[in-house]
């Protein structure tokens, strides 16, 4: 049994759990499968080597200290399940579970008592181990050339998805896989709404120019947003915003350690935006954990009061929605370290005049 | 009460239903919404008007005929729940239903019985009405205007990627939204996987080209593949099983009409290929069900017992995949009718030279 699966059971208030979801499975076995509609599922439990059922149409070669259980299109799953799991268990299903296969489960009472055993699992990917740290750095690193190619992209009348649809290709070039999430491209007054997507505004002189993008690197995942300046340089109030969310960033960053709680690095930021008098245009969370996926369990929010681990990766992404001035968000990921934490992203937080 | 709620009410063995597909919802109230993470759900009932459970944070205009019951991240969903179902229900949740929402709902005993209310949904999406038909039409005609771009798009050594990158701009210029499902371009030897996904093989004089793809239009998918040859036409043996993709495809659509068996359809395809010696190398399903999603409740194959219905869209995608001649498919749309069937997709099925 490896050490992720140890560390999820050690975890886990479950005897057993059943794991449905293809990306956990990918993080506790490294095999990635697209069940599609059909059911995929990784048992566990303490003393017993993990067992994966897998529908014949996914061909896998053998798994180092897993057993494989076949299942076909014809199998009743409840059936097959019913062999591997103990009546009298307190089973943990994955929360994504649908209920097409959890309600027929329950029909056939294979286990005592159903509960939600994502947590566990949740838990243990929040904190990442040094193969997945060099991995999560890479992409970043990825991600820092990536913008400063990005940039140059831009143009008079050019539309934010013409420069999104470029992504793609500088991407792969730099050895990434493809998007960790679909690129926001926001021009001018777009930059104000933090869920913009690229649509075909059209780049015009003294425009704001907000990028916010990230790949995946052997599967893991990098987010970073910078703001620029098309052609002419910010004005006042311009500046004041930049520089406000610029602080609001590079406080929260030197805020975070081990020990310290999630939601008070979420208020280290937020405080500088109010004291600055733009708190109600600060209209997120700080961040989001990372790793296979671009959101994952854990939160750097008011609402979320864990104390930050060695190991975490978030991402610390202030920003100020004004409709009137400008839309601004400055972000970078980090990894959580006994003293401090180590930014994955190193292209600049500098005012930029592009183009 | 719209039309398409009836129509699952009358079809429905439970009391209440609780659909929670974002698809689903956009089928029957015409609102898409996408919820990520958090709960979306319509309770529909017998002599109730409709009740849509929505996050604040996804802000929506009044919906004619439906109640909007507003939740916020800090309520407890089964406290707002169990104000609307009634607890000696049987109630009908969506087969995709997350436990992380289904097992809090029967702790909180919500209903006295959960069961799995989507077949009710899916047998009434499965008919289309005449608003449907019009736009799948318009999908399919659109597709069929893009394959005959598409097969321009080669070249001696462009890749298959490389010619996939360009399909969605294409689509978007003749007023698609985007792809219905990610574009398979296979070339030579690639085409006699049925799954394969555009890698960077190159394409070389004598090769297949293998072209199946669709675009949405108002939400609406499309779906066809042509089979082409590079430069120079087919071998003995490469006619021969063109041939017989061809005949199975023809011979389906003829035996399409209202009250033949769905198993049916497919046997007639299996027949011409089975007779013709490559049995082995149809290792697929004849079709599937097509609206709103690309794959839908309902199959073209030796599984599927039921009869078809007036207004059924699905495919015809028979195929061979010999990896030592080729690979080749011929798919369409069709619309069951009462005496046979309307083919969506008019881009001829002919022997065809490109390049």
């Amino acid at each position: 049994m490896n050490t992720r699966i140890k560390n999820v059971l050690d975890r886990s208030e479950a005897d057993e759990i059943l794991i449905s979801d293809p990306l956990a499975i990918y993080y506790l076995i490294n095999r990635k499968f697209s069940p599609g509609e059909r059911f995929l599922g990784l048992l566990i439990k303490k003393d017993m080597r993990p067992k994966l059922f897998l529908n014949i149409l996914f061909p896998c070669e053998e798994i180092d200290g897993v057993d494989i259980v076949s299942i076909n299109d014809t199998d009743i799953l409840t059936d097959v399940l019913s062999d591997h799991i103990d009546p009298d268990s307190i089973l943990g299903v994955d929360k994504t579970l649908q209920a097409r296969f959890l309600l027929p489960m329950q029909e056939a009472k294979l286990a005592r008592k159903f509960i939600n055993g994502s947590l566990a699992v949740d838990k243990t990917r929040a904190i990442k181990d040094e193969e997945e740290k060099q991995l999560m750095r890479k992409s970043s690193k990825i991600n820092d050339e990536a913008m400063a190619i990005f940039k140059t992209l831009v143009r008079d009348d050019i539309s934010e998805k013409q420069v999104a649809d470029q992504l793609l290709d500088i991407y792969r070039s730099l050895g990434a896989e493809g998007f960790s999430f679909e690129p926001i491209i926001a021009f001018g007054k777009n930059a104000a709404d933090p869920h913009h997507m690229p649509d075909d505004t059209k780049l015009k002189y003294g425009d704001v120019v907000l990028i916010d993008v990230g790949c995946t690197y052997k599967g893991y995942c990098s987010d970073m947003t910078r703001t620029f300046f098309y052609k002419k340089g910010p004005n006042k109030d311009q500046e004041k915003i930049y520089n406000l969310v610029r602080k609001a960033n590079e406080d929260a960053q030197r805020y975070v350690k081990e020990g310290v709680r999630l939601c008070d690095i979420d208020k280290t930021a937020r405080d500088v935006i109010s004291d600055g008098g733009y708190g109600r245009y600060f209209s997120h969370r700080l961040g989001h954990f990372i790793g296979i996926e671009d959101h994952e369990y854990g939160d750097v929010s008011s609402a979320f009061k864990y104390k930050c681990e060695t190991g975490n990766i978030f991402s610390i992404e202030p920003g100020i929605y004004d409709p009137e001035t400008m839309g601004c968000r400055i972000e970078d990921l980090v990894i959580v370290t006994e003293d401090g934490c180590e930014v994955l992203n190193s292209y600049p937080h500098d005012i930029e005049i592009i183009g």
